[in-house]
């Protein structure tokens, strides 16, 4: 299969899809309150099977209904006016859904929020049986840090998240690597740090010695504010300024940074993967690393110029177009690009896909 | 008036309550988003008699109510099956709110979502005369840093958030002295920086050269999981033991402070005013600046002990008790204590009164 992906492809996979699913007959008994849930909230909940179950009193409502994967599933009431009910089967990982009470459809007030779909909705975790990747454990925690770097070019100052690994504010002169890492179209900065785990991914993993401390920044994408289907006119250029002019040289003037092309990475997820392509591909000698989680590849072409390269990796989800991501680093390993690849097992264009992807990712970058 | 603030006061404090008041017929037509909306989202708006308009699609319900201060206002629903209706004048600054859908509490899609009444809900900005004080400016920003630091009395990992002053990250040796910040009942860790908007208030002060630059940490302060109603057995040494034996520790560990009583401060608003009140008077070496905001005072004999106490703060808004305050702080100075109270004008038991607060109290901290 030698399918380029391109803008279209990348614009199909940035639509959250599901499929259709009828409920079974029997429904395994063994509903556990979501790990997202509001603090105190017994529901929603989530069983064995990957079904999400949820409850709210709404005694003059008409219908209620449980939107997720692009499924409405009636909920059932009862004598008190409280509505129960479930979805089908879920895959494992996290899931943005809303509630629709007679027509309105509004957050579930039992979970805590998540931006996604241009909107804070409500979320899901289904577990996983790799789900201890990005647990809360009892190792050293690094910092998240939420800052407002100065922005000329869209005259404001913008918002960002960096993680900076366990000890970084404790030492005062050893310098890190850099990753920079966007999120998918209708998320926003605060995605990596909250669905994505990004940051007990890497507390993690370092814990292990199974990574190289770094710092990440994750700042939005959608600079010029684009509307919803706009993507077609997607132009790189205002985000690349804001990266490249701006943030890029921020973060080296208030971080103990290595601020050079060998210690700098940039990856995406869906949009943010077409915008790590574009932003690599028009600046040769900014970063040394690349990955696409969700959204595209590069053609061994592409990447001539590209003397400082250190590593390609290219992943998706079982469910999305594996075939794709696997030709596509045989063809850049066929001309001497050293390349890697994952395919999460089991699951679709959704965060655990790309937990999962920054997991592997983390293990061989800087090294 | 020689009325001391009790638990039971405190306790009266802590339930945000609302005056019923009647729509007039006649509306200003002024109407603005509110600031404080998700991206892109029209309504809630506020008009210039700071009144909350509210619209959402909900073709098949019976009735939709905003329901804020504690009072339910019925919204109309057009051809279109749009609901739209607005309250009666409100307070400047903050307010919790959520909708109401044929007897659903929901939070209104469009607001973002701030963690207030134990739960993460809407909220609105009634725009005020002062609120530059914690507008967005072209100023430098310091960072927010959410961090995960051990507990050992809780066996868990708690979250705070450190605000560090502008240029402190690019700093290598300069040391700070840190203010230790509570939030109220039914608030948590993100509600000073959310709605409380401290890191702005702070960045502010210090570019006009009217703060001293300081650290700020704000922690959960409800340890012991009180539940509603429950404050009257309300135990400190739980969140005692955590800021004092753990967080403290961790923060002079693990940031550049000045790890000593004169530079050390602790303030809160309502149940953490209690909180502060308490955790001081038990260790009357450990801060030397006490304020507290909305949520008690302190009575001479109490601090005789306190031979470093520099400065003790107490504020509350005009429509809370303010001859408790005055005469407290009266009393104090004929005891030789230095202290300092603020009345903020125009508002009661909310937010506004206490991003105020903040900004009197930054101005004197530390000097």
């Amino acid at each position: 299969m030698k399918q380029i992906f391109n803008l279209t492809i990348a614009l199909a996979f940035s639509i959250h899809f599901g499929i259709a699913q009828t409920n079974s007959t029997t429904i395994v008994e063994d509903f556990k309150p979501s790990p997202v849930n509001q603090p105190g909230k017994e529901f929603p909940q989530v069983n064995s099977e990957g079904r999400v179950r949820t409850q709210i009193s709404a005694p003059n409502a008409k219908y209620v209904q449980l939107d997720i994967g692009g499924v409405k599933y009636d909920l059932v009431k009862d004598e008190n006016g409280v509505w129960t009910g479930e979805s089908a089967p879920q895959d494992v990982g996290f899931h943005y859904y809303q509630l629709n009470i007679d027509g309105a459809s509004v957050p579930d007030p039992g979970s805590l929020f998540f931006f996604g779909a241009n909107r804070y909705g409500s979320g899901i975790e289904v577990p996983s049986n790799d789900q201890d990747i990005f647990a809360l454990k009892d190792v050293p925690h690094g910092h998240v840090h939420e800052i407002l770097f100065p922005s000329k070019s869209t005259n404001t100052a913008r918002r960002a998240y960096v993680y900076t690994p366990p000890g970084y504010d404790k030492e005062s002169s050893k310098r890190y690597p850099v990753l920079y890492l966007q999120h998918g179209y209708g998320e926003n900065e605060t995605s990596w740090p909250n669905q994505g785990r990004a940051n007990l991914i890497m507390d993690n993993l370092i814990a292990e010695g199974k990574a190289k401390p770094f710092i990440i920044v994750m700042t939005y994408g959608m600079t010029n504010e684009i509307k919803f289907g706009g993507l077609r006119d997607f132009d790189i250029k205002p985000f690349q300024t804001v990266l490249i002019d701006e943030l890029i040289p921020y973060i080296d003037a208030n971080y103990r940074t290595l601020a050079n092309q060998e210690n700098r990475a940039m990856a995406g997820l869906s949009m943010g993967a077409f915008e790590t392509r574009l932003i690599t591909l028009n600046n040769p000698n900014v970063f040394s690393h690349y990955a696409l989680f969700s959204g595209g590849i590069y053609r061994p072409d592409e990447l001539k110029e590209h003397k400082n390269l250190k590593l390609v990796f290219l992943t998706c989800g079982s469910k999305e177009r594996p075939d794709g991501i696997k030709n596509a680093a045989a063809e850049l390993q066929k001309a001497g690009v050293n390349v890697a690849s994952y395919i999460s097992e089991g699951t679709a264009h959704e965060f655990h896909t790309w937990r999962r992807s920054l997991h592997q990712l983390a293990q061989i970058l800087f090294k």
